[in-house]
């Protein structure tokens, strides 16, 4: 087991661009899986970050999202302990065209400043116990990678999943070996395979399930996928010339350029297609590193059932739920009381403002509700109902067309921008700590319990006083309440 | 068809002491079934008594219910329009101790000042067609109760319901006719019975819906209670006289004493058993009223099925609710969001603090449900959400340890009571409307956008000096922050 070691031209390369919607109503639009922090404290992508941090330097960390994510992934990282200091490179995909494309534009935009980029990619929305052995699949990744390799991390199948991909590991890659990590050739790829096949590969012992985690050099990544589009065995790999070209494109232009209407336009033309089926399953130079860790993809809300041991009659009960008579159901509630009565196999998700029930087997179709809901223009397909900021946090309390409340807290030492909204007036309210208000030329010390009012048009702005955290009851009041009402004119987190 | 006219000397006794229990999370302790107004509009209670308010004179409407539901039963009808300026005369049971018991305190109660009182008793919680057969029904059961019966009202039945209790009519009693309301003699009483049974009644003709409705001289239901007693063919119709002569010793004292220690201590000793039991089974003189109207005892939260009509695969959804490939499933939401996937024969019911999810045949048992919840003190039990009050509404919106936010709707012309609390402060916004606020000496006005600071220990009140609604939102803070916390020195409803 080897200590975490900085890999000579590591790039970390987060992909945050997934809109999360099977793991609705946990998820929304502005607030998707791997924002939460259902699992284990703090959010899904800040435990990538940190899985990554101590292989990097400083200042080669890139998130790759999308345009209406950036500010809220942006916010949330910043609010994370240990991570508000991190310089973190956010790179907007144009339109989301799967990996392939965003892998490529990724790979493009490193090579422009560094020749030598190696990546490692990592979605931002799966689970995984670090520690010992991901540092030595890591090294022995970078390695390979070095070499030329396009190399995966392949675990240790825990069961037959028939809901992963699996890659075969073929011939040992003479190389370096660290711990029990040593690379080797990868062999065959299936996607999804029966029970049965599954079964199968689980036996036979050589079978990996495939994580989506890949570690490259920049330059064989472009290199492997125009190859496959050269030699087009497949669909599927057909288009990687039209991709590394879009991508090089794109990369020579200012990153903020990418979303503008010519880019938009040209990188919404590629295809829609996985890295996977793009260069992976068709390259010659592909590596597996096997590695035995907990792994889950968190692919659906049933994962909830990880949270709680189950009770004598297979019920698994997180948050405040009271159960009469079910059977292997799974309930899960972040702070309104849920009750169930004699059902058997469903699945119960509570959040402030919807609730989700469903059938266990059809858990993986949420989606199907997602887009009923998007149809009927529901806004709890988008919004969340808190968000985390540098700051602190708020948390909508209610919405009403003319009114609505809000929690406020703000950690000491911090304050809001300096900020004015055109349409709405704010009522503030101290419940804890204590507040400084600038209000136009004017600063307040309010303590708890004590309130002030500003008009809409007045530039005001919220700071902790204190050296405990401060909670304000925000009422807006006005004949137009949208987030977007807002002016900021200095903020301390550069936004 | 006849117009309702007054019946000399008629009491109408609503009983109103039920829990509701079957009905959670609708229905709460503090806001049982009889105060919803899920059905139509208006509460079931408020319908009970719109229902006989023709038939009485003034002054001659009781309510029975408990000690702890008093408040809220006086305050609710008291904001119910048409009701507001009518008289009630409102009974607490000293303990709950079904029917008869409770029958019998009022009769007795009712003797005292009207020997010729007689009884028109109507549960609080059911819905019932009014019109012209109901006038017609009552006007003949009132002219057989003069005449001494103790008369029914047996619906005819509209399927062969288990759920129901039957009465077999007898033969003609010759007496007054009013359109096609006609006395029978009752024959025989049958609880719930099986399918076959009830499938045999329909087919028969001549079994009724027992309603639970009554109309008897005050005299005669003492009267045929005690006879039933001696005779005591049943061991619940055996304790007739020693409920007759309690309840005239409980109706000797001035009704606020029911309460005191030794009339709860004598009335908590009699037999927890149903007016149906202890008299009507057994007594020779019962009559019963035939009517064909729609009824419903509203037993279970699966009468709210019939709120809509169901889409193409059999499901009921009320309020904001999505589904996906659900079959017979009933949702009903009062503003959240409900999105159900793939369920069978599922019920969910959505308020804004609790949800409850049954296996719809599995209706019936909520009251298991409401006793997990009591057994670990979850105050969703009890508290109702939001109470209708004379001066209009409240709305609970949120509840922390130290501070708490409600929504406040003030009708115009209306104020609250004079009051004060010692341990919170309150901070009002005025959302819609205008506010008048006295505060301790000073009179203040509030148009919307404007607040108030209420200091613990102020003596304030707050009244719609507008001509449209009020809407304010209050903030209490403080670290206590129950209802009990208040000083009333002045009330327009003499609360």
């Amino acid at each position: 087991m080897g200590a975490p070691k900085p890999i000579d031209h590591l790039h970390a390369v987060i992909l945050a661009g997934g809109s999360g919607s099977r793991f609705w109503p946990l998820s929304r639009e502005l607030g998707p899986k791997q924002l939460l922090s259902v699992f284990g404290g703090v959010s899904l992508i800040t435990r990538a970050v940190q899985r990554v941090t101590d292989f990097c330097d400083l200042g080669s960390l890139h998130v790759v999202t999308n345009e209406r994510l950036l500010d809220e992934l942006r916010n949330h990282l910043k609010s994370q302990a240990g991570l508000k200091d991190l310089e973190i490179d956010y790179l907007a995909e144009p339109v989301p065209r799967n990996t392939a494309p965003a892998i490529a534009l990724t790979a493009a935009h490193l090579l422009r400043y560094d020749p030598h980029a190696v990546m490692i990619v990592l979605p931002s929305d799966h689970l995984l116990e670090d520690g010992g052995v991901w540092s030595d699949t890591v090294t022995v990744a970078g390695s390979l990678a070095a070499e030329g390799y396009l190399v995966t991390i392949g675990l240790k199948p825990a069961g037959p999943e028939t809901a992963y991909g699996y890659i075969r590991a073929g011939e040992a890659i003479e190389g370096e070996r660290v711990g029990e990590a040593q690379g080797r050739l990868a062999a065959a790829f299936t996607e999804k395979p029966d029970l049965e096949t599954a079964r199968l590969f689980l036996e036979r012992g050589d079978y990996l399930w495939n994580s989506g985690m890949l570690v490259a050099r920049a330059d064989v990544v472009l290199e492997q996928l125009e190859a496959a589009g050269r030699a087009a065995k497949t669909e599927e790999s057909a288009h990687g010339e039209r991709i590394v070209e879009t991508a090089r494109w794109l990369a020579s232009l200012p990153k903020t350029e990418w979303t503008a209407d010519e880019p938009r336009e040209r990188f919404a033309g590629l295809p829609s297609v996985p890295f996977d089926k793009a260069a992976l399953e068709v390259s010659e130079r592909v590596a597996v590193v096997p590695a035995d860790m907990e792994w889950s993809d968190v692919g659906s809300l049933l994962s909830l059932e990880k949270l709680a041991p189950p009770d004598e009659r297979g019920n698994v009960r997180v948050g405040r739920v009271v159960d009469v008579d079910s059977r292997d159901v799974v309930a899960y509630s972040q702070d309104r009381l849920i009750a169930t009565l004699g059902l058997d196999d469903v699945l119960v998700v509570d959040t402030p403002d919807a609730t989700l029930v469903a059938k266990k087997d059809r858990a993986q179709d949420v989606r199907l509700v997602v887009e009923a809901l998007k149809a009927v223009n529901a806004p709890e397909v988008v919004a969340a109902r808190s968000s985390l900021r540098p700051w602190g946090s708020w948390t909508l309390l209610m919405k009403a067309d003319d009114f609505q409340i809000k929690s406020i807290d703000v950690l000491p030492g911090h304050r809001l921008s300096l900020q004015s909204h055109q349409h709405r007036s704010e009522h503030w309210i101290v419940i804890e700590g204590v507040a400084r208000v600038q209000r136009n030329d004017d600063a307040i010390e309010l303590s708890a319990n004590e309130s002030i009012y500003l008009p809409a048009g007045a530039v005001h702005r919220l700071e902790n006083a204190g050296d405990v955290p401060l909670k304000v009851i925000e009422v807006a009041v006005g004949e137009y309440i949208g987030e977007d009402d807002i002016v900021r004119y200095q903020d301390e987190y550069g936004r």
